[in-house]
C-alpha cells in the first residue's frame, strides 16, 4: 500500500522540498497540490526541477476532495490561513501535517499576543502534538494533526532539552545565535530577498522579536519541564539551505564532556541525531534530515553548536518522518 | 611629495588590498613589494586584478635597501616572522606598519602562551601603538611601528570601549558572535578553504581559543579602564569579505537607546565609524574602510551589531588610515 | 570647480554604483537624486551602504528645478521614460549621461521593432554619440546628449571592432556568448531573481532575442565600417557583477597573436582596456572600470574572452568616463 | 541479495557522492573504501556529512582482498594510476566502474597525445564499453569494466548525437561552450580553487586545449555515424555543482523544433533524459541524475542548452547507473 499524499500551498520551497523527497520515497507519493494562483498548471511548470519526474496538476483547494484523494496532506500555507483548512481538512477525514505555526505553542494569548491574528481554531491550542518524534513520537503515531516545528526551535530544542531536563545548565541565562540560509525566507518576490541584496552579506534580523523564540521557550519548558528564558538572534546567511545554531549556557558545574554525554545517551534511539566530535558546518547535513552537535568549553560557559538544514529537518524532512510515524513506517523510510 | 609605500610579504589578499587601495590614493603610491617565494615576477602576475594598473616587480626582501627606497613599509608577514622584519627594517630608519599580532598585545606572556613562539622583539611589547586611530591618533602620528589591529577584534572593541568606559555594561558577560567572510583565512593552498568545502556553509571554529579573544579583552581593558571577560566564538561564512559581530551585552541600567547616544558622543569626529538606526549587512561596508553599528533591546541583554569589512577597516583599510595618521594627512585621504 | 552631478531613478544599482564611484571622485560630487517612488527619504535610506557617507535627499523629478541645480544628470530610467526625461533636461540646459538603450541604435525603425515602444525623441535617433570614449572621445567632449552604452555591447564591441575594421575575422560568423553577474537583472522585485532561484545555477536566457544583439551589430558596424551577423547568448551567473564574454570568431588568415597585436595598437592610449597574456576572470576587474581581455586559437576559430564589470564599465563607471570627457578632465579622474 | 560496493580513491568528492548515493540505495551498499593517504581514518573522518550514516574504514588498496569483498569496484583514481588498478581488480574478478579517462577513448595514439602518459593496458583501449546506458545498456550489461563518461562529454553527446546520426546539423561547425561547478576540479589543495579565487567570478580555461574535446568528438562519431569537428570552451563557475552546455550548430534545414522532436523519440525510453520546453538551468538537476535540454534558433543556428549535475549524472551518479544495469537492476534504482 502507498499513502497518498496532497500538499495545499504548493508554489512554496518547503512543497518542492516535500515533492522532492517523495519521489525517493517507497511507500508514499505526491497524488495533488493546490495553489490559489497558480491553478491550472502542473507542479512541473512551477518547479522545473521537477520535470519530467512529476506532473500532478496544480488545482484550487476544496478540501472534501482533497480528504478523499489523499491519506495525508501537508498544509505549507502562512499562519491563520493554515489553521482554518487544517480545520476543514481534519473534519473531512484527512490526517495533517501543518508547516504553520498555527498549533506550535502551548497557549492561545501567547500566539495571539506574537502572531496577531485570531486563532480560528482555538480549541486546538495546547491538544495538538509538536512534530518533534524525537520526543513525542507516542502521540505523533495517532494523531489527526501534527504540528510540525519551526526551523529554528527545531536547532534549539534538540540541543537545549535533555539539558534543561537533566538541570545540567542554567534555564535563565540562554543566548541562542542562529544563521540560516535564504530558503528560509521563502518564496515570493520581495526586494529584501533579491539575490543581490543578500549575497556576499550576513546580517541579523528580527533582533530580540523573532516569532520563533517564543517556540523554543516554549517546547525546552513542555520536554524539560522547567521554565526557561533566552534570547534569540536570527541572522541571514548568503547560501540557500542551512541553519547553524550557536548557543551559549552557563553549566551548573558539568562540562562540554558532560553534556556531549547526555546527548548520546538521549538520543541513542533517535537515527536523526548525531553528536558528534567535530564542529558541524550546515553543509554536513545539506539536503538531509540529519542533525549534527557539538559542545565546547569556553570560559565560564560551554557553546552548543548544532546544525540542520532548514528546508528538510527543518521542515520538510520533518514532516516525512512525521508522515512516517503517523502510518506506523520506520522513521527512516525515504530518508 | 608622495609618499612611497612597499609591501613585505606581497602574495596574499591584505597585500593586494592594500595595493589596491594605494591605486586611488593621492598622496602615496606601491613603489616596492617582496615575496621570498615569487621573486623575479611582477605583482600584476600574482594578482592579475592588477594588470595594466601596477607593475611593481618582486623582489627578496633587503631591509637596508627597502627603508631606503620606501617612506614606510606595509608588513604582511605572519606573527614571529614579522616582529623579526619590523626589527630590520625599524633599524634601517623606515617607519612600518605591522599587520601581524606581535606588537598587539600588552603582554610577553599573553603573547607566548596564545602564539606559541618566543617574541623576538620583546623590548617592544606594550610599547608600541596599537593602530586604532579613533582612539590612539595622537600617538600613531609620531610613532615608528604601528601595530594594525586584528579583524574581529577592530569589530568589538569599537562597540565595546566605550560603553565599557562609561560602566554602562557588566565587564564579565560579554559574548562575542563574529561571522566572517573567507578572506580572513588567507590565501595558502588547504582543502579547509577550497570553495567547495566552504561554499554554501556556514561552520564555527577555534571555540573558545581564538587568539583575537585575548586582544579584545586587552584593548578594550586598555580603553575602558576596566578588566573584562568575554567569549568569543567565529565563524566562517560564504562570502568573500565582511565582518559581521553580534556582542550580548548585559546592561546596567541603561537601554540599548542610550548605548546609541553613547557611541555618538565618542564618535562624532570619527570619519569611518558610523551608529546607524538599521540592522547593518556587512555588503553595507564591503569594500570600504567603514564601520556601521547598532544596538537592540532584547529580554535582559542589549544585542550590539556590529558590520565591518574584514580586508579593509580590519585590515589594509586601517593601514592605509594609520599611514595617513602618520603622516600627517587627513585620515580619510584615498579612502 | 566641482561638477555637480544629478542621478535621476536613484533607487537601482546603477545609480547607487553612481553614488558610489561619485565618492571617490576629486572633481564631482552628487547633488540631486530622484525617484517617484522614494520621494522624502535620503538617498542613505535606500541604499544603506551610503549611511554617513551621503546623505542627498530624494525628490520627485522637477526637470526645470535639477537642469539649475546640475552640470550634468544621470538618467537611470528605463528605455522610452528615459528618452522623454532627456529630452526635458536638455531643453532646460543640463548635459545628460543616458543609461537607457534610447539613443544607442542608428535607426529608429530597429529601436522600435526590438523595443516595441514608440520613440519619444526621433530626432535624435542616430545623432547620439554613443558613449564608448575608446572610439568616439572627440564627439562626447562637446555632446549635449550621450547615450551610456549596454553592458554585454561594451564587452563585445571592444574586443569585435578593431578586428573587423581590418578584415581580421569573418564578418557573418561571430558567436557572442556571455556570462553576467544579477545585478544586470536591476532591482525590482521579481521572483525569477530571488537569491534561491539564482543562487548555486548557470543558465542561459533571451536566447536569439535579447536586444544587445542588435546594438552590438550596429556599433561594431559603425566602428569597423563593414556590416556584421552574429548570435548572441547571454547567460545569468550566481555572482553579483561581473560580465565574461567568450566570443567565438573565423580569422580570415590570422592567428590569436595578430589579434592581440592589434588590440594592443588600437588600446594602446586607452587607459582602462588591457589586452592580457592570462585567461581574465570577472574577478580581476569587479568594482573597477577596467577592460581586461585575450585572444586563443582554437581550432579554425579564434576564442576571444573579455571580462568587464558590468556595474562599472558596463554602466555606471562608463558614465562617469563619459562625464570626465564632456567637461574637460582626463578619463581616469576618480576611476 | 545486496550488492557490496567498493570505492578505491575515497577522499574526492565523487567519492563522497557515491556513498551519498548508496545510502539511498535499495540494492546497494557500500563495503570497503581505500585511499592511501588516509588509512585508518574511517570514511566518515574525511567526509564529516557521513557522520553517523556511514563507517566504513578506509584502508590502503590491495586488490586481492578487495575483489573478494566487493561484486563492484568505482575506481576514483586519477588516470593512469586507475587503468593499472582496474587491471588488478579486473584479474582478480571483480566488476569494476572505471571514473578516469583512460578507457574512454577508441585509440591509444588520441590517448597518449592528449594524456601524456603511456597506457599501462592499451589492449582494453576501444574495447571497453562507454559508460552511457543511454546508447550502451546492451554491452554495459555484461561487461567486466564500464568507462563511465566525463562529466563535461556527457553534457555534448546527450544533446548532439542524434542530430549527427539523423545528420539535422553540419558535422563540422559545434561551437561546445559549457560553464561548470567548482566540484569539476577535484579536491585537491590549490590556490587556483580556494574561495576566494573563484567565487563572485566566472573564467574560461583549457581554450580549444582540454581533454573532454577529444572525448566528445569520438563519441559523437561512434554513436552517430559521422566524424566531427568541434570547438569546446569549459569555464569555472562560481557553484558547487552542475554543468550547463550551450552548443551551437547550424542546422541542414531544420529547425528548433525538429531538433526537439528528434531528442523526444531518441529518449522516450531514458529515464533521465528530458527535453524542456524551459531554458534549463543547472538547479533544476542539482543532485540528481537528470538531463534536461532544449533547443531554439537563432539566426543561422540552432542553440542547444544542456544541463546535468556534473556529480551525479556527470560522474557518481552515471556510475550508480552502469551498476544498476550491469547487475540486472531498473536503471533508476536508487536514483
Amino acid at each position: 500500500m502507498t499513502l497518498r499524499v496532497g500538499i495545499v500551498g504548493a508554489t512554496g520551497y518547503t512543497a518542492l522540498e516535500v515533492a522532492r523527497l517523495l519521489l525517493a520515497h517507497p511507500e508514499a507519493e505526491l497524488v495533488a497540490a493546490t495553489s490559489r494562483a497558480e491553478d491550472g498548471k502542473s507542479i512541473a511548470e512551477i518547479h522545473p526541477s521537477l520535470a519530467g519526474r512529476c506532473d500532478v496538476p496544480i488545482e484550487t483547494l476544496d478540501p472534501a476532495a482533497l480528504a478523499k484523494k489523499c491519506d495525508v496532506v501537508m498544509s505549507c500555507l502562512p499562519h491563520g490561513a493554515s489553521a482554518e483548512t487544517c480545520k476543514q481538512l481534519i473534519e473531512h477525514g484527512v490526517r495533517v501535517v501543518d508547516f504553520s505555526a498555527d498549533f506550535r505553542l502551548s497557549s492561545q494569548a501567547t500566539y495571539e499576543k506574537w502572531y496577531g491574528v485570531q486563532h480560528p481554531w482555538p480549541e486546538r491550542i495546547g491538544k495538538t502534538v509538536y512534530g518533534l518524534p524525537e520526543f513525542f513520537a507516542d502521540q505523533i503515531r495517532d494523531a489527526d494533526l501534527v504540528a510540525n516545528p519551526g526551523c529554528y526551535p527545531t536547532s534549539a530544542i534538540l540541543p537545549l532539552s535533555p539539558l534543561i531536563a537533566k538541570q545540567m545548565i542554567e534555564a535563565n541565562d540562554i543566548i541562542v545565535d542562529s544563521k540560516s540560509g535564504v530558503s528560509g525566507a521563502g518564496r515570493s518576490a520581495k526586494i529584501g530577498t533579491l539575490y543581490c541584496e543578500v549575497n556576499e552579506s550576513i546580517a541579523a534580523y528580527g533582533v530580540g522579536s523573532h516569532r520563533h523564540q517564543p517556540e523554543m521557550a516554549d517546547l525546552v519548558h513542555r520536554i524539560g519541564g522547567q521554565e526557561i528564558s533566552l534570547v534569540f538572534t536570527p541572522h541571514l546567511t548568503p547560501m540557500d539551505r542551512g541553519i547553524l545554531s550557536t548557543i551559549y549556557v552557563r553549566p551548573r558545574g558539568g562540562t562540554a564532556k558532560q553534556v556531549m554525554e547526555c546527548w548520546r545517551e538521549q538520543y541513542a534511539d533517535c537515527p536523526f541525531v548525531t553528536p558528534v566530535d567535530h564542529l558541524p558546518a550546515t553543509k554536513h547535513v545539506a539536503g538531509t534530515n540529519h542533525v549534527q552537535m557539538t559542545a565546547r568549553d569556553a570560559g565560564d560557559r560551554i557553546v552548543l553548536v548544532c546544525a540542520i538544514d532548514n528546508l528538510t529537518k527543518g521542515a520538510s524532512g520533518a514532516a516525512i518522518q512525521n508522515m512516517n510515524v503517523m502510518f506506523g513506517l520506520p522513521q527512516t523510510t525515504g530518508l
